[in-house]
């Protein structure tokens, strides 16, 4: 058995996010199928980040184990060609045996991308949610800068969150313009369910002048999901990069 | 009576092209129908572009006369409240009377984006054609700088092109990397039919190496469409804007 390293780009659009689930289109599920025609056989996949229903990535990182007489270029190509358009393999790679692409991250960067002007976009439809008024970009960046460091983010955190731990460190957080596209990244070593849309909805209140800065931070200190913003669309969203040890851990 | 003039945004990849045509789903004829729920009344449109099947654009101009009591922003939101998600209205204006977006536009800018790397793009998919091997952008542009000037195109013209004349004068020709994107852009007084995208599989062959600049100067000159390269894929090409002289004309 070989282990292997795929990095993903995908629009979620038409999927129900990453995880399997019976009778629906997931990535995971797509991916799997994929493999499995290659392999002849099914190949359990393990995604560092399960991506939301119509959250896109690109750079998911995907780990499986399988008995493939194919070098990495090869399995790339055949994956491309048996993915749909919607999927694309950007890189694989063997990996050192064991390699867990979930548990062996070390950190997940994200993006969340708003269109603001007063009307909304034909191209960007998908994969920028549109706020047709103006932003406070400022008093944003401040807010958002509040989240750097080791937190309980149980404000930030959707009610059926399943996750031990309410704590994550988060290592970076600002906010990118780009014409009429703002782009909020953040890295940290782990997110909770919905934790980015529920941020960035509590940074949009902050950016049409509902809040201040000290607002949002006192929200944050506060751990109470009901005094944050609402969870913004999924379409915003996007798994920009998963980060690992740069030597590859020996088991 | 009064004069209006649009600026759209759409993706193409689900319309036959801009020009009505009975029957298929075209830009102008969902243009003209959401305009004319809007005013009650058959609201015929001109647009300055007339864009092929799967072409997009970011700066589509289209003008019309029609009966309304709305003021521009109203006619925009309307407008964009009923068009489908993939037509957008940019800008709206009322225009001098006797504006026309096709006979009175001066130039036209469009742009070809190429996605030059190994694998494909789940994201770009419809918005850029994937060139999966290396390309010589130095050679292209240097290629790309012969166009400028006033030519006979009909070396780069479709063989059922029905212009008058092969004549066109490009102002501006020109090639920008934006990471693994490469976007060819060209500006001219008015396009033959297909122009840009043979334009453009012709400037891949020289990318590839089969064609030299000189050699991609003498096609021009030959005025032979069968020295050029193939007609390119609709999908990477996007009319990004129409120029007008800056002194509206008087009538």
């Amino acid at each position: 058995m070989r282990t292997f390293k795929l990095v993903l780009e995908y629009q979620g659009t038409q999927y129900h996010g990453w995880q399997v689930q019976p009778g629906l289109a997931t990535i995971q599920g797509t991916l799997q199928d994929a493999l499995a025609r290659i392999a002849g056989r099914p190949v359990p996949v393990v995604g560092a980040g399960r991506t939301d229903a119509g959250v896109h990535a690109v750079g998911q990182v995907a780990s499986f184990r399988a008995d493939l007489g194919l070098d990495p270029p090869t399995l790339q190509r055949a994956l491309n060609a048996s993915l749909p358009r919607d999927i694309a393999v950007v890189e694989a790679a063997e990996a050192p045996s064991g390699f867990d692409a979930r548990r062996d991250a070390t950190a997940r960067t994200y993006r969340y991308t708003l269109l603001c002007r007063s009307y909304r976009s034909a191209v960007w439809r998908d994969m920028a949610l549109h706020i047709p008024r103006p932003l406070a970009l400022d008093a944003m960046s401040a807010a958002a800068g509040r989240l750097v460091g080791e937190h309980d983010f149980s404000a930030f955190r959707a009610a059926h969150c399943t996750a031990p731990t309410p704590f994550r460190r988060v290592t970076d957080a600002r906010l990118d313009r780009e014409g009429d596209l703002v782009h909020f990244l953040i890295t940290a070593d782990a997110f909770l369910q919905h934790m980015v849309r529920i941020i960035m909805g509590t940074l949009v209140q902050v950016g049409v002048g509902c809040l201040t800065p000290e607002g949002f931070q006192a929200i944050l200190a506060s751990g109470d999901r009901r005094r944050a913003g609402k969870t913004l669309d999924p379409r915003g969203l996007c798994l920009v990069r998963v980060h690992y040890p740069s030597v590859p851990c020996p088991r």
